[in-house]
């Protein structure tokens, strides 16, 4: 328990996988209006949305005009995400958009390939290009992240060698631009991983990288076991993790019939778990809640967080404070 | 993790809990195919029915031609729940109904009250004379349960040390008719409980049960901690737990709006999460899962499970060994 974080940094990725994974386009007032509440709950960085192929995602046609639309707080990133380069200048011509660079590999080849139509070593190599626009645009590079490190629908059983190798290969390539790579993110992507492998993977991943390096998971609750895997982590040191809230967002691999498998872990539901450990989010619980009660709302039917439902336990804990005094 | 139990016992609420809270009465056939189901994945306690008033709820008016219907399967304990006296005996001039005996305590004077119009103490002292009853019929008292162990929406925080009196005056009471009480759990009947707490009340409670108690707990995820808190129990060397399949149930205590806050932790995502760690269960996952969606149909809305609507790693992890053959 000596290694739990005093803090931690969430990254909130509900607005993106909420409203791109939604078959229907809602109003752009809601989801403004969500992005402008998450806003004020005291989550620093929000992701709004991505710019991607229109024709592929229309959900997602109008990225612009949502970040346009956007009154801006002080002191929140609001991050928009791409997939090539195109993507990249879109979002570069966004005012609105606080742009950091990103590392994105595999661990998976097979979901590499079926991704970007190259393996996982390949993607590894290209990062070197992304790199160079990053330097050409003046953008610093925030973080690193592995997909499918805990499992692939595809390939099955992922090797921690792999992961291994990718943490490796982001650190070269950041110290080829004498940097240090400031943030390492393994991702759950298809809901395989547990805690006894999160506490292997946490392990082996710091083993290579630099001391500075912080770690950080973005888990998937596909298969229920999100929050024990983050109780995992954070025993292991781990500061930041990724939450969508309500578990806004879905997993686009598994389902069964019409039902619909659960994607990201619950933004609301990391906080309560985190807080209750004692160990501060910055985040102000109750009006998160309220966020999430308003993403069931525009999203029109029962969204998957627990916590929503419950309300937190602050109004409990005041009623017995009132009957003490 | 050296603390971790090899193999734990899981009773499963599921029917029981389900078809008691939904509004409306289900088919006598689909309620009975679920529980036969269910008795073929392995699960060797299935808590079937509840014998509580007719008029307060009707759900569960038919209880006796519900156990009268279910085809029995050898080695399974088919339980039904009672309140009080009159539950007790309608249970017990039931054929089909496996009996032991249990215990009931509470950790919160105020929700004993809600429940039982006495504070716990009272409620401790009444269990003698269930114990007679017990006695009186020859049946073995299998089990003590300590409700509202973890916190109480009416009493707030509880002190750990009213969960040890309860758990001193248990191990009393079968002293006092020279037996060792077989079983000691704690509910968290409200959802209050987080990781750090399972720890600090096992480890607290440990301290006054006999080395032959075995430890159990009754979970809810009504704030999503629900596996998170089962990963911290394991860890303690607990090996009894309570799970209701797909979720069955809610929670009658917390709701937001048209929302349902979630019941019992989850069967088959429970079972998911030990297999993962490889801790036996005896269950044959994919045959659970199965029973979650059967249970789905016959509800008709989505359950809380996750697992069910992802389905296991057993079809992916098959995928690759047959294609490295």
């Amino acid at each position: 328990m000596s290694d739990r974080p005093k803090k931690v940094f969430i990254r909130e990725e509900g607005p993106r996988e909420g409203f791109q994974i939604e078959p229907q386009i809602f109003p752009l007032e809601d989801r403004v209006r969500l992005v402008e509440a998450l806003a004020e709950t005291g989550l620093t960085h929000i992701q709004v949305a991505s710019f991607v192929s229109p024709k592929r995602v229309p959900q997602m046609a109008d990225s612009e005009a949502f970040f346009a639309a956007l009154r801006k707080k002080p002191g929140v990133h609001y991050s928009g995400l791409w997939l090539n380069e195109a993507g990249f200048h879109r979002a570069r011509a966004c005012p609105n958009v606080d742009l950091s660079g990103r590392i994105s590999l595999y661990a998976s080849d097979a979901f590499a390939r079926q991704n970007n139509g190259c393996g996982a070593e390949e993607m590894l190599e290209r990062q070197y290009a992304w790199m160079d626009l990053y330097d050409q645009f003046g953008i610093e590079v925030e973080a690193a992240m592995v997909m499918a490190a805990f499992g692939c629908n595809r390939e099955g059983p992922i090797a921690p060698a792999k992961v291994v190798r990718m943490a490796k290969g982001a650190v070269e390539l950041c110290a080829s631009r004498g940097k240090i790579l400031p943030k390492f993110y393994l991702a759950d992507t298809m809901g395989w991983g547990n805690p006894d492998q999160v506490r292997r993977l946490v392990g082996a991943v710091r083993e290579v990288l630099p001391d500075e390096t912080l770690l950080g998971l973005h888990l998937h609750d596909t298969r229920g076991l999100g929050l024990a895997n983050v109780l995992a982590a954070l025993e292991m040191g781990v500061s930041l993790f990724d939450g969508s809230v309500a578990g806004l967002g879905g997993c686009p691999f598994a389902g069964h019939g019409d039902s619909r498998a659960a994607g990201n872990v619950c933004t609301e539901d990391l906080v309560f778990l985190c807080e209750e450990l004692g160990i501060e989010t910055g985040v102000d619980l109750d009006a998160l809640i309220d966020c999430a009660r308003l993403a069931e709302r525009i999203i029109g039917r029962p969204l998957n967080g627990r916590l929503m439902k419950a309300g937190s336990l602050n109004a409990y804990r005041a009623i017995v404070q009132e009957a003490a005094q």
